[in-house]
């Protein structure tokens, strides 16, 4: 069991409709400690690949795409969720639902920060059904880079996200994988890696 | 001259409508590097500060926050700019006006998250007319916490955000102040520090 795991077990809580929150230490108050171990790990996982940049999407994978950065020494470019007045030239767009909140949005990156020579690291924080994460493989694509893996912090193994990814032949590494969990007796149990 | 107002100087962009774009290395795509340095003077210049939690809002403060986050050893909270069905439990709201997005939003902090014990620095990239900082200050002192400093990275000095803050008795720390800056010469002047 890894450290993302045991902390899921510590602080994390199952609610009804499949809602796991970690909220104390993920994604609304962020222990950096945690995520410099799991940069370590990406690293790690990721070591052979030729990444020069992190792409990642607004707003909790930006806090965890930034600490790994620092293991891989490269920039790191966030998609963003709506048009900003402020983000002119022409940009790779693509459409994204989120269940969450239940929704479609636009993901937007500036084409003057992805080119064919770009070797890209994925990150975000959560995996469900896959829809944020086709969005920026698409943007990727789009560019002509290269999607040179996929780092996740929690994938819910239950739902259909990863496995569509890994079909498709990506790298995707998800650090703590949900095989079942139960809101009424808060049992979180993960698959082995 | 410190080392976010020489890259400003390299790669920020004036564009009409005193709009400073710094967006290759800031707040689009992210120098992490350059996030470190910044870690660095701000942890300088609150040294002598019992900081225990930095507080910042989406999107664009959280990379910044989280860099900064490991020369101090504390947790980041980010403020959210719209209610998310995830977020439940009690909340402290404050309303803030974005000139950029010409739009009022709720900035929203959950209130589990800061208490009478927390002695905060509040990150963000950018302070101009001074509305979000003003919801971020009215966040940590609804939950009885205590301000101990302000950490920007870029401050338009000729708008009055900054003065107002200072005038209130924070201590107020922007690493690059733009004095003026000219978009049909492309000139920016800093203010002395």
């Amino acid at each position: 069991m890894n450290i993302l795991e045991e902390r899921i077990l510590k602080d994390g809580i199952v609610k009804e409709g499949n809602v796991l929150k970690v909220d104390s230490f993920l994604n609304h108050q962020m222990d950096i400690d945690l995520f410099d171990e799991m940069g370590k790990e990406f690293k790690r996982r990721f070591a052979d690949k030729p990444i020069n940049k992190i792409l990642t999407i607004e707003a909790s994978g930006i806090g965890i795409a930034c600490v790994v950065a620092q293991h891989f020494h490269v920039p790191v470019v966030f998609a963003k969720k709506a048009k900003s007045i402020n983000l002119e030239g022409e940009m790779y767009v693509a459409e994204v639902e989120s269940f969450t909140h239940k929704c479609k949005n636009n993901v937007i990156v500036a084409q003057k920060f992805l080119s064919p020579d770009d070797h890209v690291l994925i990150i975000d924080d959560f995996l469900a059904n896959g829809c944020a994460l086709q969005g920026l493989i698409q943007i990727v694509q789009s560019a002509g880079a290269t999607v040179e893996g996929i780092g996740i912090a929690v994938e819910k193994g239950f739902q259909t996200g990863g496995r569509s990814i890994r079909n498709l032949g990506f790298q995707l590494e998800s650090l703590a994988i949900v095989e079942s969990m139960d809101a009424k007796t808060g049992k979180i149990v993960f698959s082995e890696q």
